[in-house]
């Protein structure tokens, strides 16, 4: 699985969760995530999950560290669960480098969501491609321009790029070694 | 999803891990777990992870909390995307209920595994059987018996059963709402 | 399963067989079927059966029952074989509701169609959508604005909404019965 | 799709359904459906309906009409769709071909089973084989030898054979429709 | 399958490249191949191959003898294999009709494409649709137009009608047996 | 994807294309193929291919070069194609490094077999396991204990162990390439 930490400056406005991005963009053929910290201000016409639809949701953030990933032979049920597991590391991640204690010890995932306390750290949706898997997962870096109470890697007292150079570091060796346990197991009756 | 913590004292030694039993035994139609606590000696003939095979492993332990989850409509790959949500969610309840500081701190995840610092606390495998994933996962209730070295719920001041059932409740709803996370959401292009 | 009939004159154009479109417009989350009365007129940019196409058919009536059916986890070909029975069932509450005795001893199903005698009561079609199957299924309610010799449900002497309750009440329990033959059979050799 | 209807007495014991039956023993490649009239009386061992196995229920009748069919690029759930249409072909045939008006106008499916009033005519299964679905279907030739009420093609006044091989020319023109089906649509959003 | 040459001039430019579109264009149910002599001149906005975009290739030739074949049951992996089966058969009728023995001692197929040395006979791309494999399959008639260095038809001292229909032929057989292969092989444990 | 050819003198006798194996055997993870030389006597029991079975052959020979390949996240109909592009690459690698043109010219690939003039030189099976596709096949090192007439390396002047190398290496590099077409090119409509 292919990673990438990528300087620009570049808005996610839901356009990029297409399939093959990271392919075409980016020369990464195959299984990936790239990442790089920007705006984030989704259009309507971009927003694909349902549950923010019929809430009339904004999905807004001056500074964001976004994630893309794309999965090949996954379906969408399986992206969803990686989604998870994604947050999950966010959330190991978080717990093992900063050393703000008042905000790690309120930390928790609830499904693919990150909260300290009441405050929400991340946004994110899993969908599928015709022949792929997508991702999206952002983690504010500053408090500005959100449409809700947030917390960010700024009380974390984390460095943006080196964080998600760990977690993407950690979120490829889950993908492998998920990978190779579909290839050791006996089957059941 | 249906959950139940069993009164017995079961033997698991790798034969429970077939397609219906949840139904044929304790009539859990559909996405289910259940639990119970008791030995754990898995013998060669029912050992399916082929790492274990290759490295003569025993998996062995007097005394464990055991979970077998089965669910439908699930590929191989999305089923051990969701055991290491388990293990995920078997390390957030010890975060959040034990009070035994300095184990607590140490651990972490790795892969379907839990750790407190070198010391496993626990073992797990996810494999397919011909209309279902199928997942063990099993916690030591003490350290006796294990063939490494080892942690056990007693460490951290836990009480087997309702720590089982704040497992399962965290379980079937991370189950429930991906099943509906796949429900409400636009494809991509 | 969710059913729901809705109060409304809605025009069936064939732009609303697309995914999600119960969860988006009723809030209908998962599998379900939606119906209505309103007139019937495909477009041809909308229209998806080949053989219409091939046709050059024209898709109308002034005022129809329509019933819209979204399934989750399903290939098109069980879909197919879902919309045959949605047929088999609405054959079924004809006769065993209405009185008019000599329309319905020449009821027949044919694939997907319903006829009496040599009149059509039925248009229907089924379809995938990336992350779902899609059912459309119409019965005339008036022969008017037909383009083939048609009968309806008034010469069957029903109540359209009174029948579309029934239709819907079987058709939910014969597909949340489907679901559950799935998850209690052993598989074979 | 092939059919053949087999001069044979065998016993229907649950062994017979196992993939490539009808290929390896009647040469018939691809989907399939045999159809024989003998005893049956299937075994614990090779029953596989979890809901007979949990009821201890018996499966028995000294002269059935047996159907076998194998049906290959069909998951579960499109089977379990299949075995109900069979059954609704079962009874749209008695309802043609039966002059027994008593026993026909109480007839009805509920499921995958055929009644008239509370008599049971039929008994089914559908199940996944690695690689193909398989069915089974049976009617009463006679009411000897069930376990409970049951009423029988006597009764109906029908001769097995002929009633086998009508329903296996619709069954097999509904199974060869429906595949084309999944050929001539457009796919929708 | 079916399979049919067309006498038309039609330029190829990939917008050809959809679902259903041999049975919407030439009634042509199921899985099926045509082909045609014609130009070539793929639009950017119709080329697929994340290669060729990458690479901002020219995909053009004056003279193309075209295939076009969608696949139903398939994944893209398959439909994969199968478009280099077809660049092997393509190589194989090259070998057995033409009498040029010094082109034909050179040639070789590497991946989906045929070289004669390191002269290009042929392009081709395989994809998926949302509910068919379909695979363009085109070969040099002349040599005029094209981007790279080429061979053609015409060096091989060949017909391009007769040589499509002797490829067809082929394929055909090909497709139709390996159909037949499912479906009589015993799965392993 | 691995390759590995193994110094042994086992027989194969049918029970080797079993899921794992190499795995398990060899700790070959992932995609993989194996290959040595020993004899061949498959024994009924462990004949999986229906044909075979149907017409009761016999699978056998003295000296064979054996190959065994097991592919992961394949469908049996893709694997199918699988092996036949294996049938294409031995006879291209039988083309390019024998010397003798008498057999070379008369080769020719049928389905998965591979003959030169009326004598066969290769057995082949595909078949499915619960989680790969496994494929067999087997080129007479000499002709001694076959049940029909055939040809052998001996004929093409060829060591069965380099030739098993050129073979590896071509298909590895053919999986792995398709591998990778599945994962660069866009959808279709």
């Amino acid at each position: 699985m292919k990673s990438r930490f990528i300087d620009t400056l570049e808005v996610y406005d839901g356009s990029q969760l297409v399939s093959l991005r990271n392919y075409l963009k980016y020369q990464m053929l195959g299984d990936s995530v790239v990442s790089w910290v920007g705006p984030c201000d989704v259009k309507t016409e971009h927003m694909i999950d349902g549950e923010d639809l019929l809430a009339g949701a904004e999905i807004r953030g001056e500074q964001m560290l976004h994630f893309i990933a794309e999965l090949f032979d996954s379906s969408l049920f399986a992206a969803v669960g990686v989604q998870r597991l994604l947050a999950s590391i966010v959330k190991d991640v978080l717990q093992l480098t900063s050393k703000e204690d008042a905000v790690v010890s309120l930390l928790r995932r609830d499904g693919d969501d990150i909260y300290s306390g009441d405050k929400k750290l991340s946004i994110s949706i899993a969908t599928q491609s015709p022949n792929s898997s997508l991702i999206h997962f952002a983690v504010n870096v500053v408090n500005r321009g959100t449409p809700v109470p947030t917390i960010s890697l700024q009380e974390f007292g984390l460095d943006a790029k080196t964080f998600a150079h760990e977690v993407m570091r950690r979120f490829c060796g889950e993908i492998e070694s998920m990978r190779e346990a579909t290839k050791k197991v006996k089957s059941a009756r």
